[in-house]
């Protein structure tokens, strides 16, 4: 195409609004002309703030704009993305492209019907420029061979999650794509486990096997209270590699010295939107995909349900392989 | 104006290249239509790579621009300046305004003439984040009075200084913006001195002093070796702040701990480089500038001519007062 | 007892060496009078370097001091531990008090039959200072509940793992013991698995499982190569507390920054085996002991042949719980 | 001599309880046999903590000990030298040796008379780890030539200081010691500034010049508040080192990530102190001092007078070459 692509939102809460003002100041080559939002209200304020319509309904918006971002709540995004595929509008869908593996298994399905790839998956972690860096230093076998993994992730609050089984499927699902992704290795096996006996078992410690051997622990913790934390180390046979806290300003106060946690997602891999609306622009333009796909998305949620499984069995589950279907071969 | 702000770049050097990079893959409401370069070759390849042209002149260039960035040599700034004064174009002007103190005035004077604030100065670090974001700790008062400043600006490799006045004129002018502006506070005084005597003095370690008294150590080391290094530390009565080094990842390998440092000033402030041009750009589109415009271009060309003179005398130097037109008085 | 205590070390190895300075230099009270070993040219040449004597046999020393370190051999330590008992000397026994649980007990059963505690068992990091500030923090409520703590205990090469149950019974022994005192908790069940599958298990990743309910993962590696490096974070209910590296200089050159990570896991802990030797002078002049005691002893191997058959089976191997004789009730 | 070492400490302030314990508890060899202090009821309380006597006067312990210590006012310093001189006792005194170049001048000249060295003067940093490892980077070549280095030296509150002369006096003369054997040059002029110019100006910044031409930035703030600070960065052609602050354990809580800054330079100190008091044992066996002699506190009076002298006049101010005895000339 020439000229501009002109894109929608759909799904004006925090992840969307950001991602509509990321698209209006700092994406070249965009023009963000529809929001949409089941709060007629907040889609419109938002609208307004942005300099685009409100679109009154998520098919009206998908009719009038080149490409799309899926923003709204993640039981949504499997009908969108096949709504998008149907329109032959390639889209951003953010993390999870579903809430089970069944739902992602029917997106992939439809992209290898139309014969295209359209939906690019949200696991922003790998346009983040740290963990660009610490794939670099992997990649460049400065760790010898990978043998232990150690990643942490932390919420201040739960704010989205309604049971536990979300923890999996909605927060631990980014490690369940990264990791593989950092260490080019298959996820063959998952346990989760908690060291609390309750309904909501939060945190959770995982435990991933990879196809190498490697082992992976994973924690996932929601209401850590103290902020926002993401961590990752990797061990290999000739030294380790870890990602630096992100502060910017040291302060000694009374007694301490230290730097601030913030608790918002959003500012901390703010670089990684920006980048990743970026190519994902640049590839729509082009009608096709940058980056994770729905074919990496179904499998991040094969995992998951194999985790959602281990949290009830306490025992490994496996992550049973599945044959990638020729469209996905391509571009990776 | 309506419509996208229309954009060039005069100088396609390192910084040149950047800010055009910059522009045409990360800031919305612009088209960079053209870019000059005295090396012609080297405009027209940046050209085609951003998809602009390539201006044969500068005066070409301006001539069919909204508005426009100096990136060419130091010595060039002052007339292209005045000449983007004379055609009524915004402009983002690249630290220093000028090489020395009556060639800033002469820009002042002549927006003066037009009643027009036009020149913005590229002083970026006012734009980063991390400076942002230890101005806000002071302005908060978290640090009860400042009373001393320790700050470092360290290269690899001088690169651009061609006689040790230069060190002061080019490389500390961003500490003799930056501090005052982080303080809130007037530079009195400024003393350089340096542990070598040679003809080319690097280090150079400068005292700065403050209307309040406050005192600030600077030390400007343009070989340093090892990388590009900016450190400040701000001392009050109630507590310190510093910056902390940006790196993402540390590795230990071979008995060693640590995080690369690297020697690109460009990659170091890509933030800070990328959010002066989208605040300029909005600005522009206006017809005036955002943050630091000629005045304060002119202000630090004054403390510069005071280092430059103590760099000689071994002695303090007053920064001279300097009443302030009321052009400048606005939107401080 | 009046007068200065007169003290022996079996063993002069790098442990038994660095004891052996260590009371001659840099302990009040205690008077080095005589050393031992297998090798006696290298008994000899420690006597002569610290004012001692080299004792012809294990049990001329015993004979002749007041008390006695035990640093010889692991297979050594029982029958060394019993003849002190039976001599009614105090002594502080190199960890592990023996290399299986059976061993231990019997150290055990002969102080219950003495009546006496007498065998002190040299978990150091109970004594080292970084160790003991994470345990107060723990103790006064700053994390809340604990849920999950994460260990890291690297070696730079493997120096005395002839197997590699050895890894879990000489090495991760520490953690055994160290983080059930850290948590003021029970251990309840041990898993240890491998990335790798090879007659040499290297690294190695237990879990832990405490009466609390709360996990920790701890990562063994003995052949780690870059340095010797001891991590442990304990994360609570209301915030999360690590150790520090132990780096005392950072320089930055050739574009890094950075620590030096040593293999000296005796430099590592040096404070902690002088203030243990110290702590142990003063209860050994007092006919005891003080801190881990051979209870504790027999507890962490305990622990270890758990997380030995689990390096077998791969599953979760239950750390059976005992009845602690009224002997070791005191003093706690 | 044979047998052991009876030692005795005068003053039992903060300082001398501390070297007294340390002496009791951390040092081989050596017998505490008395303590005295003016304030005879403290005195008595540590003499009974530590199994020593107090001694009546000053003269009553020294006639009873083989070596001593002197921790009490920096104005008794002198006369009690003096004392030590003429009864032939090894001593180590507390820094300043003097509090004025002339009083440690009748020290040294008391020496030479007596053709013997028994002072050593309390600089301590020469003995702690941190600054020792930072020597040895410096004597490797490891940063080429040193051009700069940057001193901070910060206290919580003024526990001590009576004037601000004593600033420079008390307080910056353990960095006037500590630079030039750090970097193995001669200080040759220093300057004195201040941020504030009233009756007890705090903090002063001081800039030392030394033969090589280097240059040092020198921070002393006696009410920094938030805790005890002392930092040091040394600036190379080829590299820069520093060192590391002395934290053990950081936690995250509340929004911040950090560690403790505490306001105890005993404890901060803690090794460097017991490691000089050590090596003090060992060389007063011997009848002669380890370290920092008469003669280097004398050296650090006549800066510290050039930097009081500095302090008015607000100019550099030379410290005058002085011949050195050839009794100073041995040993180094």
């Amino acid at each position: 195409m020439t000229g501009r692509l002109r894109v929608g939102v759909i799904g004006t809460g925090a992840m969307g609004s950001a991602h509509a003002r990321t698209l209006a100041a700092s994406v070249a080559g965009v023009e963000l002309t529809a929001v949409h939002d089941l709060d007629a209200d907040r889609a419109k304020a938002l609208a307004d703030e942005v300099g685009a319509s409100a679109a009154p309904t998520p098919e009206a918006l998908i009719a009038e704009v080149d490409a799309f971002v899926i923003a709204s709540p993640d039981p949504t995004h499997v009908d969108l993305a096949l709504a998008g595929v149907a329109a032959g509008r390639p889209m951003l869908c953010e993390k999870p492209l579903a809430v089970d593996a069944d739902g992602a298994r029917r997106v992939v399905d439809a992209e290898v019907a139309a014969g295209r790839r359209l939906v690019q998956v949200g696991f922003t972690r790998r346009y983040d420029p740290a963990f660009r860096e610490l794939k670099a230093v992997v990649d460049a076998g400065d760790l010898g061979e990978v043998r232990i993994v150690h990643a942490v992730h932390r919420n201040a609050t739960n704010s989205t999650s309604t049971d536990d089984a979300t923890l999996v499927t909605g927060s631990m699902i980014h490690e369940l794509d990264t990791l593989p992704w950092l260490l080019g290795d298959r996820l063959v096996a998952v346990r989760v486990e908690s060291p609390v006996d309750r309904a909501f078992r939060d945190p959770q410690l995982a435990t991933l096997r990879f196809g190498s051997g490697a082992l992976a622990t994973v924690e996932v913790f929601v209401n850590a209270r103290y902020g926002y934390d993401v961590q990752t180390e990797i061990v290999g046979t000739a030294g380790t590699a870890s990602l630096e806290p992100r502060s910017t300003v040291t302060t000694r106060r009374a007694g301490r010295a230290g730097t601030a946690v913030r608790d918002d997602f959003v500012a901390h891999f703010a670089d990684g939107y920006r980048l990743e609306l970026a190519a994902w622009a640049v590839a729509a333009r082009a009608g096709t995909v940058d980056g994770p796909d729905a074919w990496d998305g179904y499998v991040a949620n094969v995992a998951a349900a194999a985790g959602v499984r281990s949290l009830r069995s306490g025992e490994w589950e496996a992550v049973v392989p599945v044959e990638r279907p020729a469209l996905y071969e391509t571009g990776r």
